[in-house]
């Protein structure tokens, strides 16, 4: 009853098996791909495709199904033997070639050509967290032939300071016990560690920044090491500040003219259809009530962990609203703000400059 | 962000906190009991009551709310702070009194009295995992006055043959990808690790069937040492046959009358409000087509593991239809079971025994 072991080495543990399924079981995730590679079918018909990190090989059957020519389907974990079945199982096994090793030691014996293509399904937790970005740059820059495609082409982080009724709200009245001990206890943690939960869209404050965009095509593995962004959110109701919420979301080559088919986008928004990344939660030691137009003020950034290169740390400064700069057209109910917006409109008229 | 240890000793462990969490958001738990102790304020209140295994005091808390004198809410892990935290918070420390030990080392000078009353929620996944039954009755034999109520009196466990679609069929097309390698990978885990999984109502293949009724004023430790059921069930419908689902219901002792209110169940069924015990699978390693009256029997038993009393070793074993007895009545296709029947219909019409 209480094995953890798993008599098959296909993963490393109980845990690595849980956590595929859960990945396998993501159909936005999954169709999102399929629809994108079939898109595409006239980009993927008859070239040679790669597909890093192919662990159960799914994105290698489809780019076979697509039409490829030849697919190497690079896999560095015990999991290539179960690609090599799920590829024998959907008879691609002419097509994709199943290569047991780490992306960065393939060898030109393993994969002796340039690809037209690149594949790979690397997004972790709020896009960076244990990501496989890297290794995707690697294999770009080694392997993808000028102007090839990659399977998603860019991606864009997005943050959102958010009410977290899930550690604050929902403790006041638990059946008619009070629990704010209890939510105290969950904030301590949450703010050590980001959560990984669905929020409700009403739980946005305001629109959405971006913190972020990510171009596949042109990313530098530096490029990934630090990131930053200030903003000044405007609160669009009145409620409580009690984190930033961050999601991201993957565009996918617009597919080769004469289709008239659409490029997909894989988002993971708290609005979309809920994926197996949910959102990423930053939550604040205490909530802060805000009216319509408060200015909620941050400092965010992503910093690659020194420990490891696959992690991230991620902080959250709250700035007072009076001692930064807001940017032009700031909506906020500041003095200032509803001032300088008056001096704007004022010379967006020609007024400004004293033509009267 | 990758913080596992937790800087407060209210929890062992991160995860340790998120299972308090899961419980604490289960609001048909929380309801449940809050609903029973206020159906039955007449007896509660000016009573004694003993909480056994408090965690958070939730359940102290609302017996002090109904009315109680005085109670006992007995925590043996660091879960008493917390408990200590909520009782005041909720302004009834006059009335709690929180005690940190092992209910088996509670000494007299801690409770000096027999209670009225005894309150857990000590039911685990398929009602006696990791269970916490065995203290209750230790509870119960020490400290409750003859006639005392028990929150809940009564629990029953139920088994249904059932298809497991998330082990078994949502594994033919992901996406256009035949995925059965993997399915194979997830059907030897789950055969050794039951599964902790909300099922569809739709997916029980027969009508629910009764493992064990316990009663807790009477039940024993040695009476959970081993539960045995023998069954055979009959499938309703066209379906395949790919495990047995167990879910549990607790019943709430009857309120004193005059009150007209019912005593409450709170049932973990299928076809109920999902809560986080959710149901049990234990999967077959290989699916079974069956029709309607297709008999499915089998022999489950739950027995206490050796090495640790607090958890169970469940055994599914499947059984020839051919070789073992079906009971009276038995509405499945087999010509003995017609035979039985017609033979047992033309008797009660009286017609067996040659009287026309």
């Amino acid at each position: 009853m209480e094995v953890d072991a798993i008599n098959n080495d296909y993963f490393k543990s109980y845990e690595d098996l849980e956590t595929h399924k859960l990945m396998l079981k993501d159909n936005t995730r999954n169709a999102a791909y399929r629809e994108a590679i079939f898109n595409s079918k006239r980009d993927i018909e008859g070239k040679v495709v790669l597909d890093v990190g192919a662990g159960s090989g799914i994105l290698s059957v489809l780019c076979a199904q697509a039409g490829a020519k030849k697919v190497y389907a690079v896999e560095a974990s015990g999991m290539f033997k179960l690609a090599l079945d799920i590829v024998r199982e959907n008879n691609v096994e002419d097509i994709v070639q199943v290569i047991h090793s780490p992306i960065e030691k393939v060898t030109t014996a393993q994969i002796p050509e340039k690809v037209d293509v690149i594949v790979s399904e690397w997004m972790g937790f709020y896009l960076l967290h244990e990501g496989m970005l890297d290794y995707v740059i690697l294999a770009r820059d080694r392997f993808l032939k000028p102007n090839g495609l990659i399977f998603p082409e860019s991606a864009t982080i997005y943050a959102a300071p958010c009410s977290v009724p899930s550690i604050y709200k929902n403790w006041e009245n638990v059946s008619g016990v009070r629990m704010e001990s209890f939510s105290r206890l969950l904030r301590e943690q949450s703010f050590k560690k980001p959560l990984t939960e669905a929020i409700c869209p009403d739980s946005l404050l305001s629109e959405p920044e971006v913190v972020s965009w990510i171009d596949l095509r042109e990313v530098t593995t530096e490029d990934l090491n630090e990131i930053n962004l200030r903003h000044v959110a405007v609160s669009k109701k009145i409620d409580t500040y009690e984190g930033v919420c961050l999601w991201f979301s993957c565009c996918f080559p617009i597919p080769t003219k004469p289709s008239n088919l659409e490029p997909v986008t894989l988002s993971t928004a708290p609005d979309e259809p809920e994926t197996h990344w949910k959102q990423t939660l930053i939550v604040l030691p205490n909530s802060m009530k805000v009216e319509v137009g408060s200015p909620i003020c941050y400092d965010l950034s992503m910093t690659r962990s020194s420990e490891s290169f696959r992690r991230y740390v991620l902080e959250l400064t709250m700035l007072d609203p009076e001692e930064i700069e807001h940017p032009e057209f700031c909506s906020c109910f500041m003095t200032k703000c509803i001032l300088v917006n008056a001096m704007l409109e004022k010379y967006e008229r020609g007024e400004g400059d004293g033509a009267e």
